[in-house]
Formats: structure tokens, C-alpha cells, sequence
């Protein structure tokens, strides 16, 4: 057979799973019929190379969270977006603090699962197509490593357009990255050189996620340094005001919207 | 690119990973060069299904093992092979309690694993390859769903013959399987069904053990019912007599040398 993963909402179901370990409610996926099992995320990237990491950090309470999380949820202000809100736990953060949220993503099945935690305000879809509903933000959050939804030189400038068509004056960017430079290791080092001969960033991953028989098409997801990001940004309606790379190799970047 | 993976010792370098992240001593993989991950183990069925296991379970202390793995070990005796011996963990215990055991494996990285935790008698190669050997043994494992590698009709009975080869008179296999057929998952049972129309048992499963930039090639492994055993066992030198289902749908069969 060798058969292919069928093309589907691969990212919902798994976290709709985790949901269902984390708590004990709904069908979930057990050893054997019996014992539960951890719901694991598998990435596999265009160059055979494959990771599997638990998913349960997508439904993660503040407590358990990485500091630089907490560090951007205090640069929000006013009316926020919450891009590629997955498991909802940024944005149930927000609803707490009473910040103005608002949940976007691809995939269905997350946003069953926010809507399920009680995210109240949730939109399906891309950027792009946000852009046309007439809603104004002042903060736009890129979180859980989501720079990458930037993807790399041919999609940036319409992303980072997208957000400016939707952004009040004085409106910001709070993005997550991670400098993928610090490794000698080969499948990583060679990887980079391969991208970066076919003229993309090093760090443009092509990558697709898969779950049990799903997978989800393949997609570019970008991993760039601040200098990049500085390139992506640069000529577009952002400016790149701060990089706080307190927790190296991840960092937090802040655009401001200008004029 | 969409590249396939690099077919090689998938298995090992899981288990060595493992080891490292478990001893927190060599090379381990870490989240941004800095924060140490889980090793996962990815197994994927050659009609797309994937999933991701954690794999610390290969070096489990006894005091986290299932029930039915000390009722095996309870029931060994005499000279011992492990076969698919892993990372030692049976190996180990019966080395406690002063049970000669020798451990085989094809995985080099997992020998090395179990030489290193301090297995003292290991061989590499299948049971065909020791069978050339001339090492006699009283009592054959095949624990951790190792009955699996009897893999189906074409294979099993090689498998047991260079088994018997092997045995002392008396001789006893004990094995670990997972009776297949509990679940209503359709992607399980027409999984299933596919198998059957093709002649092979249902739960003969085509698989290949991926990890990093490694893969295993497919090999098959089989999830096969007492009742399925019974039928491979028929016409061989061995006799199945007894299986242990406290544990359904994991069983222990133990097979007995005629004559």
C-alpha cells in the first residue's frame, strides 16, 4: 500500500484529543483500548526529517508556560488578535485579564476546541481573509513560535499588509521567533544551506503536521533571526521597534505600525 | 524536495536518545539548543496512519511496568534469550535475579544501549543467525508485543523453527501479544479488512519505525488473537499451552517443545 495521510484538519483533531486526555471527557485515544495515551503532535519536514513532540502545551495554564509568554501577554493592549489561537490558552489569558480578544485560525477543529473552553470571540480563517470583515485591532499576537506563519519572502508583505489593513493608529506586533542558527548539527546545518541555494531563509521549513490518518497539506513555516525579520519588515507599513532575547534562542519581536 | 527519510538505525538512536535524556549524560535532543524534549517514537502504517510514542518505556524500572511483563518474568526459567531485547530492561531484572539471559537485538544502537546500562551477554542478529550459533536455551522472550515478529503466515514458521533449533528439551516460549480486534475505529477496521482481502491476517501490520532523519525499512509486525497464534503455532514443534488474558486485550502465550 504505502498509502499517503489523508489531507484534513490534522491539527484540529489533535488538539481536540488533548482536550479530551487533558480532561477525561470525550473519546480519546488509548493503549490497547484501555490506557490512555498522550496525544502527540508529528512534524515532518519536505527533507524526510520527522519530530514528535506532546501536544498538551497547546492547552497549557499560564503556570507551566515559558517566561517569555508571560512577558508578552504584558506588552498587550486595546483591542487584540490572536493569530493561529490554537488550544485558546493565550487568549483565555486576556478574557481573564479583560483584554478584548480575539481568536483566528485555519482550523475548525481548534476553534471548536477555544469555543469549548470558553473563548468567546473566535474567527475562522486567514489573515487575509480577516481583513476583508472591517474589524480594527491595536495588538496582533504571534505567539507559540507563530512568526512562522510569515512563511518567507513571498508571502511576508502580504501577511504583514493584511495586518496593517486591520490595525488602528500606534497598532503593534507581538511575535514569537526562535534563531535557528545555533546548531552544528548536520541535518540542520545542511538543511539551511539546501534553502538557502533555492533562494529561500535558511530556517524556511517546509513542513507538514500529521495526526493518526491525517496530515495537513505541506506549508512554509519561517524561523528566522531578528536580522530577517528586519528584512521582511522593511518597506512594509511596520517598523521592527524591539527584539527581547531574554530567553535565547527564542525571542519576542514588536512592530509598530508607522505614521 | 519532499524527501524520503534516510533508511537506517532508527531504532537505536531512539533508544540511545532515550538513555541520554533519562541519564542526562552524552548528546541529547533539545528544544532551541537549551531546553531538553521527550524522545518520540514515530511508527507509521503503510496506509498513512501515524503515531508518536514516547519512548522512555523502553528503559521502564519494574516498579513502572505493566502487570502482565512480571508475570512473564516470573515465569522464566533456565537459560534465557531476549529476543528484541531493546534497551534491557527484561534483560536487567532477570540479570538481578541471577537468571542467565542473553539479549539479541538487530539494532546496534540498542545493544549498545544494553551494554552500556550493563547487559552482559549480548548478539547481534536475527533468530535465524543465532540459530547458527549453537547456543542452547530453556526459555525464549519475546515480551514488549514481541510476538510481533512472527510477523505472518510466510514468516512465522522459520521464526519457530530456528526456535526449536535452538531449545532445550522442556523448552518454553514466552510472548506478548495484543488481541486487535476490541476497537470500532474504521480506520482500524477497514485496515483490517484490506489485510484479509489480500490474505494476510488482519492485524499483520506493515510498519516502519521512523525517528529524526532515520527510518527503519517496512517490515511487517503482527497484532494477531490467541486464536490466530494457535493457527501459526499448528504444525510446528511447539504446542501453545496456556495464554494469560488478566491483562485483555494484552495477553502472555506460552508456548511449549513437543516431544
Amino acid at each position: 500500500m504505502k498509502g499517503e495521510p489523508t489531507i484534513g484538519d490534522a491539527f484540529g483533531e489533535l488538539v481536540r484529543d488533548a482536550l479530551a486526555v487533558a480532561t477525561g471527557i470525550g473519546p480519546r485515544p488509548l493503549v490497547g483500548g484501555r490506557l490512555p495515551r498522550p496525544v502527540i503532535e508529528v512534524i515532518e519536514r519536505d527533507d524526510g526529517l520527522i519530530n514528535g513532540a506532546p501536544a498538551a502545551h497547546y492547552l497549557a495554564e499560564p503556570s507551566q508556560w515559558q517566561p517569555y509568554d508571560h512577558r508578552a501577554v504584558d506588552r498587550v493592549h486595546g483591542e487584540t488578535l490572536d493569530i493561529g489561537v490554537g488550544g485558546g490558552r493565550i487568549a483565555l489569558r486576556l478574557q481573564d485579564r479583560g483584554v478584548p480578544v480575539t481568536g483566528l485560525d485555519t482550523s475548525t477543529g481548534a476553534l471548536a476546541v477555544c469555543r469549548k473552553r470558553g473563548v468567546r470571540d473566535l474567527v475562522h480563517g486567514t489573515v487575509d481573509e480577516h481583513a476583508r470583515d472591517g474589524r480594527r485591532y491595536d495588538t496582533f499576537l504571534l505567539l507559540g513560535n507563530n512568526l512562522g506563519l510569515l512563511e518567507g519572502r513571498e508571502r511576508a508583505p502580504a501577511f504583514l499588509a493584511a495586518l496593517a489593513a486591520m490595525a488602528r493608529p500606534g497598532a503593534q506586533v507581538i511575535a514569537h521567533g526562535t534563531n535557528p542558527y545555533g546548531t552544528s548539527d548536520p541535518v540542520h546545518t545542511s538543511y539551511h544551506e539546501a534553502n538557502r541555494a533555492r533562494g529561500r531563509f535558511g530556517g524556511q521549513l517546509r513542513l507538514r503536521i500529521r495526526y493518526r490518518e491525517l496530515s495537513t497539506p505541506w506549508f512554509d513555516y519561517l524561523v528566522c533571526t531578528p536580522d530577517e525579520l528586519a528584512e521582511l519588515v522593511h518597506g512594509t507599513r511596520w517598523r521592527l521597534v524591539d527584539v527581547d532575547t531574554a530567553d535565547a534562542p527564542y525571542y519576542l519581536a514588536t512592530l509598530r505600525l508607522q505614521g
